[in-house]
Formats: C-alpha cells, sequence, structure tokens
C-alpha cells in the first residue's frame, strides 16, 4: 500500500532529473549501484559528485538480484541505485514483472533510494505494459523519471521527475538553483499540443515506425554478422546492444566502418568503469529501413575484416614467435 | 591583451551557469569571494557545493579593492569570486571605470577565476555603458554571463556564458551531464525574433519604461519614509536597495506591509551568512508608477508604524525598568 504524498516536478529533460538526483543524494565517495552497462548519461550526470560505482550484471530479465542483495549487504554507504528497467538503454533489456516487485521488496528493506529512468517506456512494440517499479514503492523510496524527449521533441527540454513529497520539497529547492525553472514556453506548447492533437496516435505511429526499423536491423544483423558476434532483441524502444567476441575492440570496429560512413556507439563509455570494449550500441530509430540494411552490410564488413585481419595478426605472430 | 581565445556556450538561463560554474570550480570547503550582499540565487546555486563564503563590502563605486585584497591574501583555499558590476542585484549599484580596471589586475595576479555576472547590464537607463570587466581579462581567467531573461523572455531560459576555451572544454562537458543541451527551439525562436523585430528599439522602450518606474520609486521614497531609512539610486536594472535603521528587523517590517499587501524581499537572504536583517529589496520593473507611488506610501505607513512601535516599546521597558 503506498504510503507516501507523490509530486510531480517538470525538469529540463529527463537528464537533469539526474543532474538533482545527484545533488540530493550524492557526496563524494558515496556508492552508486547501477546496471552494467547503463545510460551512459547518467554516468556523466552523476561522476560529477564523485561517486563510487558499482555495477549489477543483468540478463534478459533485468537486473540479477542476488548479486544485487550481496552487493547491498557488503558495500558500504549504498545511496541510490539507477536502473532503467524499460528498453534500456543500451541494452534495449525490459524487466520481466516478477523482477520489478521483487526489485521493489529488495529497496524497500533496504531503505535505499532508487531512481527509475522511464525514458523510453512509452516506445513498446509489443507484449503489454508492465508497471513501474514505483508502482511497488510503498515507502517512497523510488524517484520515477519520465520525458517528452523521445515522444514528442527532445529539442524542448521538458521531462519530470514523481516523488514523495519529503523529497520532491529538496528537489524543488535543488531545482531553483540550477536552472530557477523549465522553459514555460515550451511547457505551454507542450501542454497546447496535447489539447489540439491526438498524442496517442503520434505514439502508434512511433511505435510502427521503430517496430518496422527494429524489424529491419534484426534481420539485417542476422544475415550479414559474422558468427560470434551475439545482439540483444529488444521488444521497444531505440537501441539494440551487439557483443563482439572477447578479443575484439569497438573501438577499433569504429575507426574500420566510419570508414565506410557508418557510426555507431562503443559500448566501454556504457561501463562506469570502462572495461567491456567488446561490446557497441546500434540505435535503428532515425534511419529508414533500406540504409540500415545497408548500414549493418558495411557494419558486418568491416567485423569480418576485422576478424579476419585478427587471424593474420594472430598468424603472423605465431610467425615472428617461431623466429 | 588578450591571449586567450573565448568560446560562447548557451545555457539554461543565466543562472545555469552558475550551477556550471559551481560544479567546474568548487569542492567542499573552498572559498567564494562575493560582494557584500550578493544575489541570492547565485548563492544557492552554489551553496550545493557546500563553499565557505566570504563577503566583500561594497560601496557606491563596486566592490571595495582594498578589502578583496586582504581577503585575497588571507584566505585559504579562493576557487572563485562572483561578481555583478551592473546595477547589482539587490544593492543596484555599477561599478566604477577604475574599479574594475584594477579588479582585473588583482584577480589576474592571484589567478583566481571571476564569474562577471551581466545580467541587467543592457538595463541602463543614464550614463554611458561601461566596459565589462571581461574585457580587461588578459589571461582568460573570467567567466562572463549573460542571459536574455531580463531583456525578452525569463519563461525561455535563455542565458550564455563566454569563456577562455580551456575552461569552455569543461563548461561543455558539465553542460552535457547537466541537461544535455538548452532548449533548441526557444533558441531558434529567440534567433528568429532578433531577425524579424528590432532589439534595440525594444530596449529602449523597456529602458523607458523602467527608467519611469525607478523615477516614481525614488521620488516616493523620498516624500513618504521615516527619517533614519536609506536606499540606493541605481543608474539602471530593477532593484533599489533600503537600509533601515539597524534596529530594525525588515521580515517583521515584511509581516506588516503584507497585510497592507504590498511585498518585497527582506535582505538577509542576499548575505550568504544571513545578516543584516534592516535590509531589504524592492523591485520598481513589475507596477505601473501609481501602484509604485501607493505601493511606497503603504511601505513607509508600515516603516512608521514599526519605528513607533519601537519607541513605545522602548518607552515601556523604560517604565518597567524605573520600577
Amino acid at each position: 500500500m503506498r504510503t507516501s504524498v507523490e509530486e510531480v516536478l517538470i525538469t529540463t529533460g529527463a537528464q537533469q532529473a539526474l543532474d538533482l538526483t545527484g545533488k540530493l543524494f550524492l557526496d563524494e565517495g558515496d556508492t552508486v549501484i547501477c546496471e552494467s552497462p547503463t545510460y551512459t548519461g547518467a554516468i556523466s550526470a552523476l561522476k560529477v559528485f564523485a561517486p563510487r560505482w558499482v555495477e549489477v550484471p543483468t540478463d534478459d530479465e533485468g537486473m540479477d538480484l542476488e548479486a544485487l542483495e550481496r552487493r547491498l549487504e557488503y558495500c558500504d554507504r549504498v545511496k541510490l541505485i539507477y536502473v532503467v528497467p524499460n528498453f534500456q538503454n543500451p541494452t534495449g533489456t525490459t524487466w520481466s514483472l516478477e523482477r520489478r516487485r521483487r526489485f521493489a521488496e529488495i529497496v524497500t528493506q533496504h531503505s535505499v533510494a532508487v531512481v527509475e529512468d522511464d525514458t523510453y517506456g512509452e516506445l513498446r512494440f509489443e507484449g503489454l505494459p508492465l508497471p513501474p517499479i514505483k508502482s511497488f514503492d510503498s515507502k517512497g523510496h523510488i524517484v520515477y523519471i519520465g520525458t517528452f524527449s523521445k515522444v514528442l521533441s527532445p529539442g524542448m527540454r521538458i521531462g519530470w521527475l514523481t516523488a514523495s513529497s519529503p523529497l520532491y520539497e529538496k528537489y524543488v529547492i535543488l531545482k531553483q538553483g540550477s536552472d530557477l525553472h523549465t522553459s514555460t514556453l515550451c511547457q505551454m506548447q507542450i501542454s497546447a499540443y496535447l489539447e489540439m492533437f491526438d498524442f496517442d496516435k503520434s505514439l502508434s505511429r512511433m511505435r510502427a515506425v521503430y517496430r518496422e526499423r527494429r524489424d529491419a536491423m534484426i534481420r539485417a544483423l542476422e544475415k550479414e554478422m559474422p558468427k560470434g558476434v551475439r545482439f540483444s532483441r529488444p521488444s521497444g524502444g531505440l537501441f539494440l546492444w551487439v557483443e563482439l567476441p572477447p578479443h575484439m575492440d569497438a573501438r577499433e570496429l569504429l575507426r574500420r566502418s566510419l570508414e565506410l560512413d557508418v557510426a555507431f556507439v562503443p559500448g566501454g563509455s556504457f561501463f562506469p568503469k570502462g572495461n567491456k570494449e567488446n561490446t557497441l550500441r546500434l540505435s535503428y530509430s532515425h534511419m529508414p529501413v533500406e540504409r540500415i540494411e545497408e548500414g549493418v552490410r558495411r557494419l558486418s564488413a568491416a567485423a569480418r575484416g576485422m576478424m579476419s585481419a585478427g587471424t593474420e595478426d594472430a598468424r603472423l605472430s605465431g610467425v615472428e614467435s617461431a623466429y
């Protein structure tokens, strides 16, 4: 049962909600727990407060909760857990209902604050929407973040957070210090848009477009990518996560694919401690299907080129060491 | 001679430039030097970084530079000086040319970073504009802040900062972590406005309106205020500063004047350490002349009432002690 009163604060994009959260909860050396990998923008928002990062592995159903409990037991000064349970950036993973419910129990039991970043939740292509973790928050420990950036306009910078009143009051003071208020003009424009147009219809159109592009990207990856490359199959959102064989570095792959006019984000920056360089994030949101197909073809060619060069290197170094 | 290359970063109002400045320069326990009193929003922006505040007295020509030099000599960890040289909020004070030049010399000599907040500079009613302190910045130590909030629309949240490139690069990274970017829609709207309309003419009109209101407020204060009340005579901007006799508390005056439907900001919040409660800030920007006159009449009546109550209290306590 919900015991706390919830309030909503408009923020300058979801990103500012993360900044304010850092200001509210973190002192130097405090611990932040996050999924591994996690949203790189959350890392940049929070690292200015110099926390210690503790990553928790995730699988297809979300965070590994046994691993989480071990960390909560053994880590000092855990002040915040940051999670993206819907179509996570960068992996595309969506937490199962059971994982959400159990996670809420654990954080309530440990009295630790959580930021649930639901930037992508409206962009579900298939299956039924799952309740936010916030809906299981009986003690007001969870701060829920949303935004219009991915479903209307990132240029407007209109996001929001929902928090229990005692936290909300503190967020308001921090918000005033940070930028006084979020553009009232943009707020009025969004409000007018929602009154004048059918937002749900626009969402449906958007979902259809993105679904088609996701399908195209998955098909192309299945067809083109060399053996040993694995990738996620998100049921919504904007991103898809690729794991190369362990010895391959996505930064080198980027260098090669840029020569073919194909760009992506190497995965290393999604790990607070910057390991796992054999990963990358692909985005299917922006390009039409044909260009996605062509892009994946080129990217796969670059990956194959790198693999055979690797074999060549291994052979050469074998030759060298034979001398 | 300027030796550094300067860059401009658009910020979510001037307020965000202060927030980013705190993030860039301040660790807990670092010293911030400011005018006494200073902009209360700068106090809220920076206090989240837990600095130590050191105030420097000001007179009609700006900061007392001998006092500044003593503080620079004796204070540890001075990381930042915050100043508002044009029509300061809250006092309305404008620094003289000589004070600006000498200040720039001192901060260059001490290699200390400065934020020059020029939120009100365009609102000059009389006399010639003075060069910003930034124009004497030979080493790239000074960050200059401007905004459209006071001359076009606070609701748009479009401000900017100018900094030498090494600082600028760091500001960009901090800006991305804070809110990714400032509303591009608002930026485009302001850009279109500047192309389509005569902004200088709009500024002239604004200055004329505010000048008339300032004149009305000064006339009314001269006529109505009881003896012992002093006030500033700003040559621009939005604010005027009032000093009551030392024993009077502006918070009590506010309580009394609110009963007469007159509001103002008590001065205590403009001092980082919250002293000098016998001061208040009046704003003449919003109300038409007749309401300014009526407002000052009521405020003065409240002040007179408080003074005679004070005398009465003194008389009574005199009587009491005679028993």
